[in-house]
């Protein structure tokens, strides 16, 4: 049954399960990123801590980013036999964990499945659930849940929790940022979280490829009527040896700039199409423009991909983003 | 008397200089950065409401960055004749608060003066002072001294303290970010600092001559032996009509390259020399190599100007700085 209240009670039926269970297994959602992560190391340091045999797994190898974080070294893709507990954490949907969960799921003799997320779009596909939007990220609510255990929490555990606070709010910097999380942060920077660690080896750290892309797709860029967008080409990206998604950051880094409302990141494919990143100022809705070319995403941050060479996607798209941020600004009495 | 203890005492006659006056002034240190800005507006804000009239000067215009703030328009550079206390925040030496700031100091008939400073270099010109350099910020200091004198906090005070401390610790990276520094933003959070538009406005906004700036130079990187550098050219300043401050991020990016220990930003000058701009990851010092080229700095962040042109300095200065990443490696054994 979906749970979306927080309450006391809630949380601790979640402890009972925990604190009774010997062989618990851990999952965060497929391609994980640094809240699905630190949340499941973080609750595997608190649980180890409490003398558990803690497995955790994803069905994605991490990227490595987050390769920092104490314990990475023990994640895998592994099954659900010979533990007595499922956690799952961070992911939305039944989907989103991979074959070893949905596997598990589909078993009659699996153990018990408990999930906490901070997703409201969770769909209570848990035997029991913690669900609650208001915390800015998983990693955060599993901190509440120690707290309220009153389970030690070593400098170990405090370095995965404060990464997935700190990733999920794009080191502070999104809409969703709040007080409570900064305290959650500070809290656990006195259990010895290194902070600035955090945020520059999960955050910051680019590969060499990522860097030398910026210069070749920045080359591009150009900026007009509150529009900047820049082309990532696949000519660039095999000269510096770069993947396709080096120089995502390009996209923000465009928003950023005095008087542009919008900006577009073109990625050229091999298979001939363009994928659209799009990102907006406030005042901008880019989720209408995404969906009127096939894709989707937020007000503020979406994407697509059209079947147009580079050439006919910058041709077609730039003029729908100018008027866009015209009628925008005329909307806005601007 | 310079005062270095950070004691409620200290603390209390500082708020009774505050209380007593009636038309203070504010001064911060010239080429004002977001803290002695935050923390001047924020203080200015905080008296008005105890319905004083109050004067903020600064020797320079505030940088585009910072003027979001409320009361940046207000700002000017203004002489201490008709106040009866003068405020000096968050610069240590008496001579960076400018010229009216000066001539009052030589004036004998000049009103008290108090300063309030986090940095431990002060050398306690002021009549008063508190200075403790375990804050982060001037500005958090100032809201540690509201909270104490229970003096309410409007929105406005809050967005411009939040500023002092967000700014100064480059939102929340550098070393210096405490767990206190982090309680004292979450607190201005919830009294109405907007956390995100300020880490945008004051820090991430870039003029478009600054991004423009970014491919060209980026354009120039070079990654070798643990060394990243580019090369801000007259040229290339010139074609995007970019002043020699634009660009300056890209030292910080570069050093934000796995496996890069030192970066080095060459800013070629009008006069023919070379401007160096160091940074460097916790192994390796770069103050003993700008001392070397006759700048000086931190060990993470330095700099020098040669009496060379673009191509020699890097020529010499590139080699260098190679071995001192490998002594450095060599050194911590890694």
């Amino acid at each position: 049954m979906r749970q979306t209240t927080s309450s006391v009670a809630t949380i601790d039926r979640l402890i009972n399960r925990l604190v009774a269970s010997e062989r618990p297994i851990l999952f965060g959602h497929e391609r994980p990123d640094g809240d699905a992560v630190g949340a499941a190391l973080g609750l595997m340091w608190l649980l180890r801590g409490l003398g558990k045999r803690v497995t955790v797994s994803f069905a994605d190898p991490l990227s490595a980013n987050l390769s920092f974080l104490p314990g990475a070294e023990t994640v895998a893709d592994l099954p659900v036999a010979d533990h007595d507990l499922i956690v799952a954490l961070d992911g939305s949907d039944e989907r989103r964990y991979g074959a070893n969960f949905s596997a598990a799921l589909n078993d009659p003799s699996r153990p018990p499945l408990i999930a906490i997320d901070h997703h409201k779009t969770n769909t209570g596909f848990a035997d029991e659930s913690w669900v609650d939007s208001r915390f800015a990220a998983t990693a955060q609510m599993v901190y509440a849940l120690a707290l309220q255990a009153a389970w030690p929490v070593d400098q170990r555990a405090a370095t995965c929790l404060a990464t997935g606070c700190v990733t999920d709010t794009n080191a502070f910097t999104t809409d969703h940022t709040t007080p409570e999380l900064l305290d959650a942060v500070a809290s656990l920077m006195r259990r010895g979280a290194p902070l600035a660690d955090i945020i520059r080896e999960g955050i910051a750290l680019k590969s060499e490829a990522d860097a030398m892309l910026w210069g070749r797709v920045l080359a591009t860029a150009t900026i007009e009527d509150g529009v900047a967008y820049a082309l990532s080409r696949l000519v660039d990206r095999n000269a510096v040896n770069a993947s396709e998604g080096d120089g995502s950051g390009i996209v923000s880094f465009l928003r950023n700039v005095r008087g542009v409302a919008l900006s577009i990141l073109f990625v050229e494919q091999e298979d001939g199409q363009t994928r659209l990143s799009f990102r907006s100022n406030p005042d901008t809705d880019v989720a209408a423009l995404a969906l009127e070319w096939g894709g989707g995403g937020h007000a503020q941050a979406a994407g697509a991909t059209v079947a147009l060479p580079l050439d006919e996607a910058v041709a077609q798209i730039v003029p729908a983003a100018k008027r866009l941020v015209s009628a925008s600004h005329t909307d806005s009495g601007a």
